[in-house]
């Protein structure tokens, strides 16, 4: 059970019901996901959040559907079983494969094994690696 | 400082240095990484992460890039500097460019916000995303 | 389910039911909280356990009440549902508002976020941050 | 050594700079730590994460100091080394004394192993506290 | 509910079977625990971790039951459920008793206690303990 | 640098200068290791933790040494570089050879990726695993 309720429209204030109607809109279904009805008890947090989920989540030198695998990469490091449950959703309905989930996910194991033998030894990174890339002239 | 001692060509056993070549081969450079001359005091686990690294790494339903993108994202997640480094440095040689890599690095921070929200609260799923697809008959 | 057995008053040792009467004498409530019956199958953790909870969560340089707000702020950090439920309920019961609720949630998703931005770009702390304070003559 | 450039005022674009500037005036100091200027590589990304960090660290229901000792727990929590490093200068300029620094560590270690008990024992919530609290009439 | 189908004997592809049939004949047992069957959806990935399970923990220099008893501690740390249950009753099954189970998390909680001292207050490691072994002559 | 000063044995003030002879007496040696210099800024909780080290390290139904290697498995997972250096360096000392150092790390590698795998899936936890022992008769 969460820790604050779920705000129906009627109980959510007018700032958050301003958030909902841009999420409908936004992204064309009338359903609001529970994450931003529990948001909505603190409005001002709503609109910040949910303005970086859309400046962020928009295609750019990345493509929308190469964010959503990050994103689920982040949230299964981070044990978010809500995000996983959404954004895994989320990925397949914009075109995620099972191949694509699997691969995904294969990186995911892979990584977590390799940071931990990295951490675990406590190897130092090589003096080649630690050099940080001039700024553009 | 490591844990154990990065082990030189002449150090490693043979098995490790069969490693080593592979490596090598692999990847067109004489240069050995820290972590491989870290894991070359213990063969059999030395063996198996690079089979793995070479098993999961190569292209497939996602190409080479994505992949260094998504292992990015959990080593910064799992707070591995070591990763970071190496593997941006890799990402970099593949063809990621500085916008690709701030847009990476937005989705790693907008998802470690939204996880702690959704963790924070004790969000809970939405019934309509808790149905796995069916498997593929 | 929890992987031992939460333990009644009847199954518990005398050392585990002594801490019972403390726990009831001390909150002024005849409840005793799962973690408490949890950890009665290891009488000595138990003694350890309430000891340490009495000494560091009483009132002192910080009030009750912020020693909560903290509390809430590492579990949220660690995840940790159990410690979210059962504390958040502590601090609303010793005078946490909503809007507190709200602030410090507010501040952990913000640390949430920088702390990722300070690890994934692996940002060096600034050397003056990095001089001790002398100790007291 | 960070994986970007920390641009200097000069190496900054426009946008970053506007917000370097509204840092040194917030703040009331010329001096911009290494966050930003490492953040300014991505100017979009640097302006929102400093309009959060105004947004939230700003008193309210909490004062500032203690929005601070929040900050530095979860910091610990979190294992971000930059972090605990400059909030902890944070708090002690406004006003954290060393006893104050001494019980929030103290609610950290014990927040981490009671956590750490609940998780590792796996115990349940107790149904008494996995009710929500009403939304306000 | 998991993100994938766990598949069937029927459901799951020649390889995977092939998998089921080594752990039914390496463990002893008709059975075919829920992470095997989510894995299925992957044979390769399914066959890899396997290949790994049986590789490490064999017995060897260290014991099968003190294999078991680091890995309920790193998935104490780890936060896995799923983990917890599973290698807490294998742990058992192998000769785990009430009384090593309770010593063992008091040193998981013990260290997840001076991990966070060290990590919170930026202990930096005595010069005696940076010194690696020298490789064997 | 750390966040506190390591205090001297002049420095540190009566109460911890008792558990600085403690250390020595049950150590048998001169040497104070560096969390405890750090620790002595806060002489209760240096007291409080070092009677846990005591309590919880001494040998019982585990004997000293598997403690040591439950004890670095607990802080690879938690990324302490401090820990990893110190509990290496005592482990070695109470007679763990290279070969059980490299058992121990293969562990809690597998672990790493195999919890990965249960959370990433999202996997349930099999009925048969979900029934706690009854307390003892």
């Amino acid at each position: 059970m969460a820790l604050v309720p779920m705000l129906t429209d009627n109980q959510a204030d007018a700032r958050a019901r301003t958030v909902f109607d841009d999420i409908r809109a936004t992204r064309g279904t009338d359903y609001i996901n529970n994450i931003w009805r529990a948001l909505a008890n603190d409005p001002a947090q709503l609109q910040a959040t949910w303005s970086e989920v859309k400046r962020v989540m928009a295609p750019g030198a990345l493509d929308a559907l190469t964010k959503e695998l990050i994103y689920i990469a982040v949230s299964a490091a981070n044990n978010c079983s809500y995000c996983l449950h959404t954004h895994t959703a989320s990925a397949r309905a914009k075109g995620m494969s099972e191949a694509m989930f699997s691969e995904l996910m294969q990186v995911v194991y892979l990584a977590s094994l390799t940071n931990r033998i990295a951490i675990g030894l406590q190897v130092e990174t090589d003096a080649r690696y630690t050099q940080p890339p001039a700024p553009v002239a």
